[in-house]
């Protein structure tokens, strides 16, 4: 069966693994600190695939960033990642034609193949960690717009100019639902600037009524972009993915969309598709283009 | 060259024409009053396509409401519609296939295919009137969903529940972007409960400091909105439509968008499909679905 070597590339750490047309994970994940400098990541994804590229049908990267629709390379630089990591020549680093995709529409697709939103036409998966991650697919294929940017979950949920978004602008939907957006509903809630998500999430399962307080705060926010998603799309299923998304009450969240949306029912479901599903949507993509191609 | 019989069906007024295959106007527009009961409008539809059918190719509906996937019929009921009309059977008005889309799709496909987005393949188009339309184009083809409900501009633009939608939710873009949003904010800022948006737009010609600010306010919702759709699409560009947004400043909200979005530029356009844009929309994509029958 075919399999492909694959990557994610994020801000602290890189991880690499082969996966075959299935999405089942081959070998052992390794697992590296991301090096501080463009060059130096270069180097590191040079070294995996000299290892690996002579057994493998195809390489592919699941990274932070908006990659193009040709899948060649990045769009534009992100804050995580080191300068200068936007220009990366990929193509350069094999022999082989090396597949990008953006990391989360990549586990987006992982979730469309096997997990969450498997047997849906039209599905929006939302990725709640730091930030907000987003991937779209429409009528089966992933919607990646004029340059391949689409899917950026940034979008006002307020006019007070009270939270300013990594992105630069004010009041985004990011900078509400993400675990930041949730720290910054914590401080304003208790006071506290020291406070964590951890805090948060640990007095939620202790019963900490002002805990719950902050945690429903939040997840009401988080409903309100779920909304306007159900109605702009009107998609079968809304996936809920990342770090924090684990936390959401999916059936309440599910109910409460299906009250306000003026489109039709939907799913709101927890991501099934497991910790490696933008390296595992990576591989099934480049592997489904040497069909393609 | 093959034409077709289309209507544009509204709560207030019935418009009827013949267009061809290039989007041209070739008869005079006929207009009625919208019937205010579901069968009088039946009648009304039945008594035109029985003078028309036999000399046209296609019959083309462009509705309020929205509608399925197969074109065949409406999906619900809408607030200004009599009651009933969304149970209308529309294929039992003729011999020939009627074909169904929604007035804002059909708007969106007219501008399209002869308009201000001719020869993008990925476009948003808002129609601003009483309410908010919405009509996205995604890679050349007409977005409709998994039920043919997509493209409601039902988002929300802030959390303070102040302002109460048509769609029974709170916040809502269409309620701070439509005309009766532009209302409700002159409401606000002059106290004044019987001020009319055409006293803020005859306010605005005539320099008048306080009308200018509503505007302003309303066009910075308007604006809001533009960004969010900027970032979830990556649109080439955005079209205004709509009685209201011909009082849009184009230049300054490309200007403005294209600041703050973090996917790549886009254009805002004054739509220029003309008034009957919907009957045309409509007429074309009737047209089109024999082609590919």
């Amino acid at each position: 069966m075919k399999k492909a070597l694959v990557f994610d590339i994020g801000g602290t750490k890189i991880y690499s693994t082969t996966v075959d047309k299935n999405g089942k994970i081959l070998s052992e994940i390794e697992k590296f600190s991301t090096p501080k400098n463009a060059d130096e990541i270069k180097d590191l994804l040079k070294n995996v695939i000299s290892k690996y590229e002579n057994s493998v049908d195809a390489i592919a990267i699941a990274t932070a960033g908006a990659v193009n629709n040709e899948n060649t390379g990045l769009l534009g630089s992100t804050g995580n990642m080191p300068a200068g990591y936007e220009k990366t020549d990929f193509q350069l680093l094999s022999k082989k034609k090396v597949y990008i995709e953006n990391d989360a529409n990549a586990a987006a697709w992982a979730e469309h193949k096997i997990g969450a939103s498997k047997g849906t036409k039209y599905s929006v998966m939302l990725t709640f960690g730091t930030g907000v991650g987003g991937g779209i697919i429409l009528d089966n294929k992933l919607y990646k717009g004029k340059s391949g940017a689409a899917g950026e979950m940034h979008f006002k949920l307020r006019n007070d100019k009270k939270r300013k978004c990594t992105c630069g602008a004010w009041d985004c939907y990011e900078i509400y639902a993400s675990g930041t957006g949730l720290k910054l509903t914590a401080e304003e809630i208790t006071g506290n600037k020291d406070i964590t998500t951890y805090d948060v999430i640990n007095g939620l399962k202790n019963s900490d009524s002002k805990m719950a307080e902050v945690f429903n705060r939040w997840q009401e926010d988080i409903l309100d972009g779920l909304i306007g998603l159900g109605n702009i799309f009107d998609p079968e299923v809304i996936v809920l993915s990342g770090s924090m998304g684990e936390f959401l009450d999916e059936k309440y969240l599910e109910d409460e969309v299906n009250k306000e949306i003026v489109t039709t029912p939907l799913k709101v479901k927890k991501a099934s598709a497991g910790n490696y599903s933008g390296m595992i949507g990576a591989g099934l993509l480049a592997l489904e283009s040497l069909n393609n191609g």
